[in-house]
């Protein structure tokens, strides 16, 4: 029997091992897709306890509670801190073959020290230990990027933001990592959404640039994307419902955005036509400037109302969507390479029935650039050993595995780093069984350059960080 | 080389043969969905042979035959009941990796004491032993019953049916187990079926309700629902081709329903619409009962119209169908919620691609009780070593997997009761292999609840029997 | 750790070995469906060098290389030889995972004798070795299919073809192993293609049937299915986006038919339906004559419009589709089993998530031949490990896997053949699994049926060649 998340941990067979120890883990971090905030960074944010940092916006942990019938008071509510931990650790308890189990753990013994196993009755012991902790100097914000040996975080903001948090950073001396913005520009062409026509107003504002009609938009949101590079964005990032294609000219297009602008509604076919005309003036932009274009979809957000009129979006109601048309997906990337205009693009769904799929639209588009068009790493409930290993494995039949750019947390929280470890993990000990199966030569130097490469090597090339 | 279907079938490691022997194996069952007879249970049914009992209505073994090039005569036609053993025995030899394999092995061994392999050659051996025994009478359908120590079963059954037998059975002393009724109110709903006139007729009879609008058709089945639950009935059932969310007013619903009523007919369209309002309106019901709502979709029924002009329904003719939006089915959940009028759920779709889409829409609607909102046990077509397993991983990743309610056999036979012990095999193979590989503490006091609670403690607290 | 591609390469257990060292792998080789030429089989075709005959026409090769983000000069442009195969040897390195690896390591130690590793470093020698062998008379298009073991070659004809080179085939005495046509009438229903009136006046042409309205255009086919017959042909095969069901009558048909004769468009509605009638008499005449019917769905075929304007179909621009209802596919083999004139037939969807629901809708087809409706073995973008396994164990799940006809290459190589014994290895492992297991019985004469007739008697009976 294996220790329970111990040195070997996921790490099945010796050169899994050798690879893992000897390569995989020693490298520095690019995160380069997440949503922690970059105030918090420039403040070095400091944490009253673990439930703060822990349970304060974790949806993931949300949901496992909520499945275990815990009420709303101590997931989101008003209940005391300590018992909102309890509550947590009977959940990890049941939650046997949840992510949760191997990421609290994982996090447990990296930042705090503790290897032991936390369930209903270990809970205290753990809750003081982390809060000891917690009070000292180093378990900051910036002191726990540290600790996690990051190299690189993109942030992900929206055009009209202000930056400034991103401003002061770049001017730190001595951060030891650096914080970059990536681009996500959802809400300007989210003509259905209600406050579309305030938010026009702001990117008008922030922008400079009155904007009246479609060309005023991306004139607007290009000068944002000067700043923005500015201050080191290499990506930009999309979350749709699908990736929809259905042209119309730029003249139509701009028709639907002018009847909406005037407080007129659209429908939700004239909705996906401007998206479309939108997405191809944007992946236009980014491949001139070199940017990675990053497309999330087949989500279905917010699904319990009743919830959601309570405590807002992001709390843990989201599904999988099974409408997503592969079709429309690999007509929206030939739009963009007719004209030789595609970006170097990570495609990222929420059903893993679409893995390949994804990895037969790749090979539709690639050449020039290595691993130019990319399938992201299994993303958010994907985001476990099945889930990755499934990606991998998907993309390794279909694709150049060795050209893969990795991990990413798309994680708000700054305990969040060792799921690059969990990813390696699962890495090493797919590409470790491979070769110990006879499926891929024992080439000592192969395997480190894909090893490493998958770890590191590859994403930094890749954004050109 | 493990020795075919033995002691510690499906149990590849330590920790999972301590938890099955240990605990999973001595526990009794709840059955609580199956198809089989009442009336057969309260008559105490024999069988006089192992074709009657095994071939006489079993459409996955016809299936199979006929895969095998069987002729109908031989499947469900007139030929000699010998003879049809001799062409199922020759049909399991070619069906490797099917779990009618390890079914009818499963029930050889533990029904008739058969140890051997069942093929072409050893047909006629087996034909006199399980012969011979069926005579005794410990074999009828109470025997069986008892004899795979089954604790609660389920049937399914329709509103406007008598529950006479279910009556009889509660007057029984010394039953040795409880008999209750489900209720699958789909005839109710499927307006463009048909009989659907012949049969609302049938329920005003039954109910006493005089049915001429909508209300008064609810007003019927919530006098039915009464009458079910004074015979014990705790869960619904469903069968959608898929759960459809088509929002309409009662006032239209009733529209509706009355055109139809008069004779005429309705569209697709309106017949989703209508059953968007009946669903709701059962769910809220449900609800207030502390019923449990069932609801399996994702299946496309008698697809070969000549074998059903000839032989009828459930004769081996089903599908999994790829239409099942998977919006419409959280829509549906959430209009639910709206009210906080969604009862306890089990969602089941027969294809296997629906699982991780599933098992993100529970998360949605979790909260207050335990595991509120299931997934159903890998069902029909998926009812094998991979489907179960897929399944349980699925949920594992992506829920609290501890408080799973498990198994049902969702079968016609009174045999088909090993499929618990299938099941529990699979399941302690499954939580044990997390534990050997470091994925899960090898704590004692957790496993135990955590295998015990999927093999019977989480559905007798789930359904509150 | 097991040598790279050795002797028992994917075997990993003792009975696996013994199956496919003492059976499988002495068997000949069925390859029932094609793309090679029986022209450069007739003419004997010699290859210069080893990038002509790996990389003149393989896109799983060319995406490969342009996934490693190689120019496509050195993929489908005027580089030097040498220079693209080093760019081939250096994506291999890189696509750990890739069945292109299998292929390529297998053929090199098959036919070249080479059983070193393929990279970057090896380029040279195993170019000068495998060029050197090229030059040797047995080295020709037929003494690679004589060193192959082949018995029965299937290519892939039009209906206009002459045949000419079948014709020459079949005189040719001492060939040492057969070549048949295969009917691929796509081109005939496809309405919306531009050249299709062309098409069919070479139709009406190559037949000397005047063809003006249906009913000539299926008196022309059958009168090329006669011909096709003549030369041996027992197998027909059709390339559909998805398999349609939108059934009207031949009249509405035929006026469908004639509209597009008379140079007018029709709608994808129309083309549909059309097709549907088209593919019911296809399917009735099929059965008339024993062939048994492919249906290849699921593909979205030159997304890349760019470089389908450069070089063309075939290139390497196709992917997966997710939109093909299972409905459609259900009624229309309905259609034809309505009058009991459903062929043989073997479905093929390319994409994986559709596995389970082909698998179900098998059962509902079958009776009278053995296995009669067969799932295809894992097609193209699933032609790995993987694909493999999965299909086989979706069909040991829900059908007779006993009864599953096996493999074909689909390839355009003569060096392709080694697939053959990859699937019989990936086969033999997981039959023999199954036994070590102890899910199914370690019975020699059973075990020794179903691996000799997956690997060759099952498809020799099937097709009654």
């Amino acid at each position: 029997m294996n220790e329970f998340i111990g040195h070997d941990f996921l790490l099945s067979n010796e050169t899994a091992r050798h690879l893992f120890h000897d390569y995989a883990e020693k490298l520095p971090i690019i995160d380069y897709h997440c949503h922690i905030s970059p105030r918090e960074i420039y403040e070095d944010k400091r944490f009253k306890n673990i439930t703060e940092i822990w349970l304060g916006g974790d949806h993931y942990k949300w949901r496992a509670m909520r499945s275990n019938g815990v009420e709303e008071q101590y997931v989101t509510g008003n209940a005391d801190d300590r018992e909102k931990f309890q509550k947590y650790a009977e959940t990890l308890e049941m939650a046997i073959g949840n992510p949760l189990v191997h990421w609290s753990h994982l996090e447990l013994q990296r930042f705090f020290g503790y290897h032991g196993v936390l369930n209903g009755d270990t809970a205290e012991e753990v809750w003081n230990l982390c809060n000891e902790k917690l009070q000292r100097p180093e378990f900051s914000a910036r002191g726990l990027i540290r600790m996690a040996n990051v190299d690189v975080i993109c942030t992900t903001d929206d055009p009209v933001d202000s930056l400034e948090w991103h401003e002061k950073l770049a001017a730190e001396k001595d951060l030891g990592f650096k914080v970059y913005p990536a681009w996500r520009p959802d809400k300007a062409s989210a003509l259905r959404t209600p406050g579309f026509v305030d938010y026009i107003k702001k990117l008008s504002e922030v922008s400079g640039v009155k904007i009246a009609s479609f060309e005023d938009l991306k004139t607007a949101l290009v000068k944002r994307m000067d700043f923005f590079a500015s201050l080191g964005c290499r990506v930009s990032d999309h979350g749709l419902d699908y990736v929809p294609y259905q042209p119309v000219s730029e003249a139509e297009a701009d028709r639907i955005f002018q009847t909406r602008l005037a407080g007129n509604e659209v429908s939700a076919l004239e909705e996906a036509q401007f998206k479309t005309v939108f997405m191809v003036a944007m992946g236009c932009e980014y491949n001139r400037r070199g940017w990675v274009m990053q497309l999330h979809y087949g989500c279905k957000r917010n699904n319990n109302t009743l919830m959601f009129n309570r405590i807002g979006a992001d709390t843990g109601y989201d599904c999988i969507s099974n409408f997503a048309p592969g079709a429309e997906l690999a007509d929206y990337l030939n739009a963009l390479q007719m004209t030789e205009e595609l970006p170097k693009t990570i495609l990222y769904s929420l059903n893993p029935a679409d893995n390949q799929l994804i990895g037969t639209i790749l090979g539709c588009f690639q050449g020039g650039v290595t691993g130019k068009i990319q399938q992201g790493s299994a993303w958010w409930f994907n985001d476990h050993k099945t889930g990755m290993q499934d990606q991998m494995i998907s993309l390794g039949n279909l694709g150049v595995l060795g050209n893969f750019v990795g991990m990413l947390t798309d994680s708000r929280s700054f305990l969040s780093y060792p799921r690059h470890e969990y990813f390696r993990r699962i890495m090493c000990n797919l590409i470790g069984g491979l070769v110990e199966n006879g499926e891929y030569p024992n080439n000592e130097k192969s395997l480190k350059k894909i090893v490493e490469g998958i770890s590191y090597y590859n994403t930094k090339k890749y954004f050109e960080f």
